[in-house]
């Protein structure tokens, strides 16, 4: 089986020679042991104390590595931030990474501590534990380090570490100054990020900005992301009687806020799935070279259908990547009365419809939100953001109430931009096959702060397994992403832009 | 207070001299002390040593007043029956009353304990206890008894065995035989009934039965109802990607479950509120006369709007009566992902409304459910009553799970029937004011297994008042409704048919 791998690991790291690949396996080996040591230390946000020491660390493992660092105060937990000394002659490089994790429920783990890491060996449909002594003898690309942030994103910033160990061995000059900073609220949506990219704007000036979150394409190929949707969020709220009523005594004469709500929902889309709201796709235009570029992207369907267990997609795109153009119209929640076993026989007093929004640049998400409640109004529902009073439920047959979300608005990077080119190009050549690039991801990154305050161009560079189950138990990395993932680093920080 | 109190007293029983007036109360007086009692021996069904306390104490009490009673055991808890004894040449009247009650939730009620019963005077907009002591004085009707099953309806009960008692005292010679069914699992929608009154058919042979069980007409005026809807129901489920996915990955391409099931409910009925399945209402009319009865009933339909806070209601009939001779549907529960706080931004992996149809005797429930089935399919669901297999998901494009509760059906005994008019005749002579006849009405009570197996006509006399709380914290019964309810019994024991 070593052989095996082996021979795979060599399929993946192709442009590297022999001597070159045990350097990299050193490195990859003293990151294992580094990232062991920072997921050890608990990163829920919610946990003031545990930030602050995760912060501790990072200043010590930067200021190793000749960083400057600070701690940069925010309206909620502080930010890192670390420079290596700048020259005015160089471009400048911002990476945007995050040290905070999702909660974790232990008793959903197959392992007793999510933040003591485990090692895992692939076995039949599923994994078998590893002693970290077996790394001594030869390290297989195919294992897992399973625990909190192994891969979203404590994953990245150790790797991005141990690169620079990398270059400093081999005394390279790096061509470009290079500045980072790390997020420790991404997983709470990043509230204080705009404020604090709008007050450090000087310090986090950059010529591009490269995020490494996420993971790379399903297809395990290299990969560039030019942008991300936005997000908003909608609540909608009908009424029947004012309290729950006896569905004998009035069933069929109190109005149903469930009959109600759902017509309302059933005329904002076709049956196909595509939104019939006025004017809700209007500005998006998809030429022909960005067609191909969406067409381009390796997306298995028939894959992803068998996965989802769906025979056909929504037909807002006719593929996915076009679909992802477009702004969705999504019901993630509803609610009325009682389901399954508490169902009772009332009318309800109310139904209510969770609504999600994902944007495109095309689509600022307080205009769709209008368009949305406009809708609702040709309905012929009376508008409130309040629970309705005694007074506005006698004078109106239809009453919904709407209360908004905040948006957090989508950004691409042109298609063309030349620092996408010169990231595309020094993945291509490093690993000798074709670069995946998404034009849009489906997600949400809080990205939009840094674009809209330093306005320069920005990148996802995803450095992780795809199956690494982010935000849910048994989070891992793959240990072959480690090694990809110093390689990312090594050759953009390296290679000069053209 | 007292006397404006005593005057309204003399208004309701004005057909009554003092003297009668007198020994009413008395026998009211006892009713509240017996009732106490009653009450104090808990009643949830789900507690059989409960059930057993209580039907001990019927027995002492039916047997006290020269009843036979026979315990009936059944598929689940025990009936208890009583008669006096028969003569073949009068006419048999049966009873049927419950002595189970509603679980209790004692925090939710103003007095420490449900089954002990608290004295009440109406005070501003609320109540404030009074000592019973006080009863010694005068008792004012407008005083109310609080505890679980005072109204529904071990009151009814009491009211009866009280009601014998004037009747021997009087040594009234009684025109009929009585009989007497209680039953012990009503609030548990009376399972076992259907198979027992099969097993004791003959035992329960009578020319007529009259049910006291729900409260007289909003009015406050004497009641007679001569049916009530049947129920049925059904749960409908749709479906998304097998799992629940993350908004931005799969919005606008997994199908959306509650957009699914939004479009086939909303295909159910129009704007107004009127089913448009295709012969969902077929073979109901209503011809002249039985609507003279049914606007005759003196609802106050400003004041129902009022309370229920609805400009409109549903247009099925013209008015509330109307309404309630047609079948219902009504989404008595939606549920998908989550709502509010909990929302997550998720294509939910499925979505669930639980219907209830109420039935009238022209709409079969098994029919009606088939019409919805039909209804589903047309809108090109694939249909099945278990979760979809992997195979079915990936073979159609729409799926519903339909799952289907049990029917009850409806019972109507014709408006012109003998002994209702007897009832009605006896109730406006006792009371010298028109009576309520309700054709039918909203609520169901399990008297089908009755009316199909004893093929006798049925009829509803309810004896206590619409606000009574019934199956909620602070159930009441006020003490005028015992007088009523012993003038009731009283009139209709007397009173030979004519």
């Amino acid at each position: 089986m070593k052989k095996l791998l082996f021979l795979s690991i060599f399929l993946v790291f192709s442009a590297i020679s022999a001597q070159e690949a045990i350097q990299l396996k050193s490195s990859v080996r003293h990151t294992i042991d580094e990232l062991r040591d920072f997921v050890s230390i608990p990163n829920d946000a919610l946990e003031h104390a545990d930030i602050n020491r995760n912060i501790t660390w990072l200043t010590k493992k930067f200021n190793e590595r000749g960083f400057n660092t600070s701690v940069l105060p925010t309206d909620g937990e502080s930010l890192f931030f670390a420079a290596l000394p700048m020259e005015d002659s160089k471009p400048t490089i911002l990476f945007y990474m995050h040290f905070d994790g999702q909660s974790v429920d232990p008793s959903k783990w197959d392992q007793p501590n999510p933040y003591n890491v485990v090692l895992k060996a692939p076995e039949g449909d599923g994994w078998k534990n590893l002693s970290f002594d077996e790394l001594n003898d030869d390290i297989n690309y195919e294992w897992r380090l399973f625990g909190r942030s192994t891969s979203d994103d404590k994953g990245p910033i150790v790797m991005f570490l141990n690169t620079i160990d990398l270059l400093k061995k081999e005394n390279k000059v790096l061509p470009y100054n290079i500045k980072v900073i790390l997020d420790s609220e991404e997983e709470k949506s990043s509230a204080p990020l705009a404020k604090a990219v709008k007050q450090y704007k000087e310090l986090l000036k950059a010529d591009f900005l490269i995020i490494n979150d996420g993971p790379v394409h399903n297809s395990g190929k290299p990969t560039v992301i030019y942008g991300c949707r936005g997000i908003t969020t909608l609540s909608l709220t009908t009424y029947g009687p004012e309290k729950p009523q006896h569905s004998g005594h009035y069933g069929n004469y109190a109005p149903n806020p469930g009959f109600q709500l759902a017509q309302v929902l059933a005329s904002m889309k076709d049956t196909k799935g595509k939104v019939i709201i006025d004017g809700f796709y209007n500005g998006i235009t998809l030429d022909e070279a960005t067609m191909g570029i969406l067409k381009s992207v390796p997306d298995d369907e028939t894959e992803i259908k068998k996965n989802l267990q769906i025979k056909t997609a929504e037909k807002v795109g006719n593929f996915y990547q076009e679909a992802l153009q477009y702004p969705s119209l999504n019901i993630r929640g509803l609610g009325s009365g009682w389901i399954g076993d508490k169902a009772r026989t009332i009318v309800p007093e109310s139904a209510t419809a969770e609504i999600d929004l994902r944007l495109v640049p095309e689509s600022d998400g307080t205009r769709l939100k209008n368009l949305v409640r406009k809708h609702v109004e040709k309905q012929g529902f009376f508008i409130t953001d309040k629970i309705p009073t005694k007074e506005e439920r006698l004078a109106h047959d239809k009453i919904m109430t709407i209360t908004e979300g905040t948006v957090t608005n989508a950004f691409r990077t042109d298609l063309n931009n030349p620092y996408g080119n010169f990231l595309v190009e020094t993945l291509k050549n490093t690993f000798k096959e074709e670069v995946v690039q998404i034009r849009i991801m489906g997600g949400t990154v809080p990205i939009a702060p840094f674009i809209n305050e330093l306005k320069i161009p920005a990148f996802i560079v995803p450095l992780v397994n795809p199956d690494n189950n982010q935000h849910s138990p048994n989070e891992n990395l793959k240990i072959g992403q480690i090694a990809y993932g110093i390689e990312v680093f090594y050759n953009i920080l390296s290679t000069p832009k053209l």
